[in-house]
């Protein structure tokens, strides 16, 4: 069931969604509302949904996965880490543009700001975005870290990864709510016109295609396969000792490779 | 740190936060709005959020959590089944009657129904949970289910189970963000009155109960641990047969039980 196919069926699934979405959102600002500006109205306003769909959901996604498209398993672990800490950035500098054209615009139009439930949780998304950056950064990124530091903080990393990925759709679908009922007038929200259907559309396709990045990010067997090194191979597996189990507090998976002989291992971390 | 005494910090801090966000609702709808009743009004309308907040989100947190619970870990695991689909039956009965409450009180105002984006994705994760409950007690409740079908079954269940509990947390995210504009007016939800505080921490809350129940879901080392039986246990570790492996594309955890001895293994299925 997890196999290669199911692997690319879910890959290719996640791009064209998030392919769609970003059609969708730029199909929103540009033919319903009133385009992309910078000018300190509604139309640098719109940078808002279009910089947080392509930047802080979709390149996060990417993000996300990166470590599991098997075509750069043969690039080196930093490396990766590089694309990965890379698009996480582009990431958040999407995000922090997309919150200061709000301001501009809430500033411009005399609208408070920081007073919704939205506002609140992608604040608070953003900041912990940062930080998880900066420590994924240093921990990961700087030779100097011990690596048993590394191992011990992965769990935490993965989880607060994934569940601020799962946090700033959620405030997205918010905030879509929240300015679909605030814009539409005249027909409302209520009465479904054209523009509400695209961009309820819109929201689905998001929850779609975050289904879909956790989906690929969670299973055990898609993970970036590594030889065994150092002291870790096949034919020591049967002699794992306990007290590196006990040091660093990790778990390591005996796990079936996809249609491969068991010559790999996959370890967390 | 991932000890017995992190897990009972985690739980008793999700505990309390589902206990604060029931009161907060109840405060919401009793003191600040119309109360509860079935009268097609307002206040029945208040019955929705009360039961996904109570049922949905509370009780569905509950029943992911269950199995964690060290005080059940003597019972059998059929009884721990029961207990599981019995909550998780119970959250979807209060969903569906919260949604009948919201389905009067937009008949008898003369509102459309099913035209948000709040309202699809809430009557899907309706349709997927019913799904879930049903295909959870066919597969795992039924005895003449084969094991290999529960094992094969497994993952699927466990991230269905969890992207349905995250996704209605976020749909109820939205709502809270929809009732907020719509019932607040002089002062506004951009006003920031007390009612709009209350619900924004409700709101924040809800978000920090969900992240204790995820993590607490997803730590290995908090799994039920059972006794490894019939060709099972440590000393026969080393010889796990690998078309087992194969046949039942599971995985095998080694781990590090908390603070006893290597007598245990956590198996997932």
């Amino acid at each position: 069931m997890e196999g290669l196919w199911l692997f690319s069926v879910a890959l290719s699934a996640a791009g064209a969604i998030g392919f769609i979405c970003i059609i969708l959102v730029l199909r929103w600002v540009l033919y319903f509302r009133k385009g992309l500006a910078w000018d300190g109205g509604a139309a640098e306003f719109n940078w808002h949904p279009v910089l947080i769909v392509t930047g802080f959901i979709f390149l996060q996604g990417i993000a996300i996965i990166v470590y599991r498209l098997p075509w750069t398993w043969q690039c080196s672990k930093k490396m990766m880490k590089f694309i990965h800490a890379a698009l996480n950035l582009v990431a958040f500098i999407f995000a922090v543009i997309s919150m200061v054209a709000v301001f501009d615009f809430h500033n411009a139009a005399n609208i408070p700001n920081m007073y919704s439930l939205h506002s609140w949780l992608g604040l608070t998304a953003v900041i912990l975005y940062c930080l998880q950056l900066v420590l994924g950064v240093g921990i990961y990124l700087i030779p100097a870290t011990p690596v048993s530091w590394r191992a011990a903080f992965m769990p935490l990393h993965v989880y607060s990864g994934l569940l601020l990925f799962t946090s700033v759709i959620a405030v997205a679908l918010m905030g879509i709510t929240e300015k679909l009922i605030f814009a539409l007038d005249n027909p409302k929200y209520k009465d479904s016109p054209p523009e509400a259907i695209l961009v309820n559309a819109l929201g689905v396709l998001l929850v779609l295609f975050g289904a879909l990045i956790l989906w690929i990010a969670t299973r055990a067997s898609w993970k970036r396969e590594i030889f065994m090194q150092s002291n870790f191979n096949m034919n020591q597996i049967n002699r794992i000792p306990v007290t590196y189990i006990n040091d660093f507090q990790t778990r390591y998976h005996i796990i079936h490779p996809r249609r491969e002989p068991l010559t790999f291992c996959t370890i967390c971390k």
